[in-house]
């Protein structure tokens, strides 16, 4: 017996027809077993009408029948804690709990001991495996004691090779922004990185090194002097959009290598009495979601896919982390069209 | 024996050395025997210095030679995942650890059934307490198995009035803001609500009767089409600034109920082409670490008090959950002076 009620009354039939999805379709998408085979539309309308609708898998079923769930550890730096990514723990905790077992987060805050508390305490307690993440991109030292678990490196690469990873594909996002400009007809465009190419951060090196595929992709010579060298932070993008409007050529699109890069951007542009898009056009990285669909206009991004790369961690776990091997996943960041790039104004050359 | 490595050669002498307090304050301070006898900062001078040497104290020695640490669950709705609540886990967290517990969240996403299975397994573990906390303020149902355990309910309030609560001083707070509004002169000043005063939320209710109370108190006649209701984001504070600014006679100030809502009122004062401070002044409320220092001018707001509240729950908890008491708790939300509050200009009167 377990204080919680019993399963609801609903039916499989049920969620299909409030998915507008076969019943077999349901039953794919909810015991996980279907793979990339339909679209994440297609299995995030299944989840949510289970959800809605209180229904329960067999995993639920032998969660509420036992009791006691098993558990997922996820120990994170600031995952849990820092503003922007909470959607790594809302994926992962959303697939485990589909497969009936727990995440149990722990927020290190980058303390060691504590963190080694941590992994001794979860392997005690016998979890099913563990995710280790990372609040944002890097190469990580992971401590020895994962390799007792099934275990997973989340929104990082573990340096010593022996754990799978999952991590964004930075240089194709930084392809992929850069060339949205191109094609919209910029060739002065300029890029405000979130740290230097030489820093060891993937992003700052991966979205840079796309920048220049897609300039020299279109024939356009890429010049330092519009490659600067921000902070990630809003007045890193301020202070270096202010020195670029005040080229005699100044660029005509910036490339901002995170959303707070692009929000300073707004700021400095403002300031100048420049619009968006007509006088400078924007594409940012990351797509926060308290940030960027909130400039005026809204702000052209690409998407850090966080939901998806959380729940892809349990997976591996559940696949028993691939024990064999430390290859990274990577995951593609999509393009969130908004309102922040257009057709450069026609330009009268000062030459 | 335990994997991770043995206690650091730190002394508590270091540690006072670092700080610039005696060895004493160390002490009382790391035991969590100090009370309110330091003032915050001096706390917080003493546990960054111990964090930053690596100081262990007695509960961090025992967890060390045990291998596994005790354990506080804390369960939250959204507030791991949200952009917003972070810092709440963050105290929690490093109050936890200060005693040699670990601080194991789970993250509910508001699914009842994840949350009575998270509970049965926290308590199966013999959790030494447990934190049930809310991402906003708002009046809880709670389960009725956290009545086995000591439980504090943490940026909410029980509405049985069986746990002890720890929540913010909402009218405490609108009252501040509004006087420090009046304060510099200010007399028509309008308010943006993050919900009507009727919608059960204590932010939108509390802080507009501290509003009201403050403009009373200066003997100020409150009018009604000044007191406008928005969202809580961004455009319910474009909006409404917008409808307000339009006014034959607009107000001089506005408090915007939270700092999403002022961040819109800056782009809609900005689209109007109108200055902040000096033809319209602001104070908005919660600090958001990641909004309100980066507006331009830096947003004058009151601040949540999220990491203390975070600590406080955990030392109710050590207390023994004061198991005999439902009161709560409320913090104050201390001022936070930017740039967004000056003297009005000198106005005509229309009439």
């Amino acid at each position: 017996m377990t204080r919680f009620g019993r399963s609801s009354g609903t039916t499989m039939n049920d969620v299909a027809a409030a998915a507008g999805v076969s019943q077999a379709t349901v039953s794919l998408v909810l015991n996980g077993a279907a793979g990339t085979r339909f679209s994440e539309e297609t299995r995030r309308r299944v989840h949510d009408a289970a959800h809605e609708l209180g229904y329960r898998t067999n995993a639920h079923a032998k969660v509420l029948r036992d009791g006691v769930a098993g558990m997922i550890g996820f120990v994170g730096d600031f995952v849990a804690t820092a503003p922007f990514a909470g959607k790594i723990i809302e994926g992962a905790q959303s697939r485990a709990w589909e497969a009936g077992l727990l995440l149990l987060t722990v927020n290190t805050g980058g303390d060691k001991a504590l963190e080694a508390a941590s992994l001794e305490t979860m392997l005690s307690y016998k979890v099913a495996g563990v995710v280790y993440a990372a609040m944002y991109h890097r190469v990580l030292e992971v401590p020895d004691v994962l390799a007792e678990v099934p275990a997973v490196v989340l929104n990082s690469r573990d340096g010593s090779g022996r754990f799978p990873s999952i991590a964004p594909e930075e240089e194709l996002g930084g392809y992929t922004a850069t060339k949205r400009m191109l094609d919209a007809g910029h060739r002065r465009i300029a890029m405000i990185n979130i740290g230097a190419v030489d820093s060891g951060l993937p992003a700052a090196s991966g979205r840079y090194a796309g920048y220049l595929r897609a300039l020299e992709e279109a024939g356009v010579h890429p010049e330092p002097g519009l490659h600067r060298i921000g902070d990630g932070h809003e007045s890193g993008g301020f202070d270096n959009a202010l020195a670029l409007m005040s080229d005699p050529q100044p660029p005509t699109a910036i490339f901002c290598a995170n959303d707070r890069t692009a929000w300073g951007t707004y700021q400095a542009l403002a300031q100048l009495g420049l619009s968006i898009p007509h006088d400078v056009s924007l594409v940012g990285f990351d797509n926060q979601e308290t940030l960027a669909p909130h400039l005026r206009p809204g702000l052209t991004t690409l998407e850090l896919p966080f939901l998806e790369m959380g729940r892809r961690a349990i997976e591996v776990l559940l696949a028993g982390g691939e024990r064999d091997g430390g290859n990274t996943e990577y995951f593609e960041c999509p393009l969130v069209e908004r309102h922040s790039v257009a057709a450069p104004l026609k330009v009268t050359s000062s030459h």
